[in-house]
């Protein structure tokens, strides 16, 4: 299957958008499909990626980058987004430096071999995903007892919804992960 | 009860912020919380308010600002969020001139008294809610049959997706509406 | 969209039933349609009423008139009847003197602004509405724990079946509320 | 399990309710149970039984008592309610003189060896059970297919919704079958 | 309705295959279909009955005979399976000379009318049914506290596992039970 | 997360299962982990390969090595068994020579790179997983439309509950993937 819309031609997208295509191109050695996607609607794209960089660029959070890639490629795998899983798998088995965790996040996070700390973080990520009307404060209770407070709670809170709208955009587009990102992370020589 | 992070107050938000605050004030008579809320993660309120706007203040799109009012509240009530639903629904009521709409498509669409080019896009708004994954060649055909293309199936899709977003935010933090948000738009003089 | 069913005049109705009508149309300054809906039914119609009064008029019963109407409201949301939610949403307005109750049972009571006693009653209602397979002695005894006893579960267990019976018949008819409803008790001076 | 409540005493009953049991216990050789639940509150058993009869007993209904019973056990079997499944289902297989189709119409009604007639009433019956606020124009067409009008499928809806509410109240309470009903209509020489 | 494959004549079957058939049909007085059924492709109906016969058979097992039909018979109903929900019923009760028990397990469990240790099992076994990936070392605990160990979750497990298979190849090919299957069980003279 | 059932030493196991190890192993390269699970009960063992070989290697089958792991790994991700995505990935990657399409049909097979035969194949395998109760006549002829017979359909339904089967064992089991799974079938030079 392809996109039901048609990729935008870098040559195509303004100018402050096609300086940051080429940055992550020369960065990954590629271009990710999503950014030729949302280049068809420059103003939505420069807002996606403005709240992309305010949650996943936040200094202040306690989440590690591995982590809060565990989130997206964990929920993304629930609601069925083809691109989010593979791309974010990808950024998950780099930053974690473990080839193995994004496949076992995406398939079931409850048997996945990571801590309880990461295991509480995808409990209330997913109740934020599926669930977000029956959050109540034994949620964050749960998180605390594994050392998050409520700045951490919000931070998984975001990034969740955040790539819950990523997902359905996706998926609506049937927008489809670049070849690249299903290797990436795998192999010890690719990184 | 009461929201589990403490609103901001006006008084301590950056400049930019508290002009778009005060803005929104003089000509609705009060501070929508939603502002005070994210107001305690300056970042995240930027970038949440661009994507807003890049949406719902999209010039070109054929849906009228009513349509996008009556998307935001009939899928917010399907995820059950308190403070969208009130909220938007205030807004539905005013954009259409329409004191029971909001009601209707809050808690059942099907049956609503709106013509069937409505129904159709909230038809499809509501499989790119809770089935995205689902969604096909054929739903952009039903929208077609009633004179929408594509654009505004990206449209609806995207409406969807952010306010989906946003509901998971507002329940996450248990974010109530305003208490002037539930009348406004019920009573003619009241516009 | 109008009811599948027309309404019957009130003119066309058998003696007693009118005189029931003419009753509450002196009372409320309408006839809500519900009675011109089962008026076409006129055993069925009074059987309806006859229990109806059973349970809402109870004496002996501990549950207040606006709790019995927060359950009505509340489980009407999630069987997504619209004549139930905007008809008994008003009487709970009404009765409880709360112009923003009904909104809020009706998105999700457990972020509504009720006591824990209510929150409980709406806990059990809700159990009963769409898993009364699994109510087990511990929803009981959390009941107790605010107060109520085995004959109060009853009733509200009651509530709930009764008027899940009404959502059925209401969506299946396709009756829509009388316009009357959506304001009342939201302004003061109307009551 | 016993019921959570305890069965009244026939002696213990108002005198007008107390003919009515030993009626049925002529006619059936022993008083079911739901008789001695719903006889702590007598106000409550003559609405359920008013309302009953309304409906089971309709003259003018183009149903046979059969195919209502037949509703009865399909869709309380769904709801997973033991009594209105064991007891229906015996009142069905006499009235259909068929030992069979009470157990495949509880199991699953769509491979039940019953006419097609029969099947698309059961799947009416059975939307508007989980599903009546989807119940479209389109729904009373596939009745009309099998000779069915919309008198009938009220009837049907009706059925559905008034056991609906006998399911909730009879699982809540913890209501269980008398030992009598689980082989009546089973074997040739009971009837 | 009649099975969408065509039962194979036992004239028609492999000799090994043959005798089996012949020994069942002289202990039971009829040859269940499912016999039938999986004749039409031997190499599978081996295996069938050689994994039944592993997990059915196993003597080292602190399950009852009674005990794993109640699994089967429980299990099986909620997954809709006629065949083996009025097959092993029938078995359920010869096995444990009680019946009542199979149409209890098979509309609700949880109020059927067995003791607190095979509540825990059907317990146990309804989760591996419906929710696998979220058994955790909990639900092994709650086992324990009624005597069962980890090799009795294991049969629990495999028995539920085995016959969801069962189920499946049931509903695919709309194999229905035999009709003797139906009264087995439930009068004292026919044991 | 390790499994909750310690895995068989080689040596421990009976000489025929022992034998057939060692077979995989020396083709494979190492034992996969569920022959070491298993291998607690040699009965098990032995019925489960049994089946599996009866059905993977049936040779009269339309369906190619490929598209039987296709079904495997796709309803395996549904039923969120870690183990089945990432074995029967590797071996769908190998047998299709195709590194991406094991994490396509896992995330969601409506949208995998997959010609219309798979993509119905897969429509019907996904029923049969979930809701094969509601098979009907119409899914079997959505399969003739692209040349599969009723055989085929035998086929992918006997796949599919088999491997729903090994689904709820290895979930339950907690059994993980060994770690040469996650690579197999991804680079070119491995194969």
């Amino acid at each position: 299957m392809v996109t039901r819309f048609p990729l935008t031609e870098v040559a195509d997208v303004p100018e402050d958008i096609r300086e940051s295509i080429l940055a992550v191109q020369e960065k990954s050695g590629f271009v990710p499909n999503v950014f030729l996607l949302l280049a068809r609607r420059p103003a939505e794209l420069r807002a996606f990626f403005a709240y992309h960089d305010a949650i996943m660029g936040r200094e202040e959070s306690s989440l590690t980058k591995g982590e809060r890639e565990m989130i997206i490629t964990s929920i993304s795998a629930v609601n069925r987004c083809t691109y989010c899983v593979v791309a974010h798998g990808a950024l998950l088995r780099i930053f974690e430096r473990n080839p193995l965790v994004a496949d076992q996040v995406a398939v079931n996070h409850r048997t996945a071999d990571i801590p309880p700390r990461q295991r509480a973080m995808l409990d209330f990520a997913h109740k934020v995903n599926v669930a977000s009307q029956e959050i109540e404060d034994a949620d964050f209770t749960a998180l605390h007892a594994h050392g998050f407070d409520d700045e951490d709670a919000w931070d998984i809170a975001s990034i969740t919804a955040f790539f819950g709208l990523s997902n359905r955009l996706a998926s609506t587009t049937r927008l489809m992960p670049n070849p690249e990102f299903y290797l990436m992370g795998r192999v010890p020589r690719q990184r």
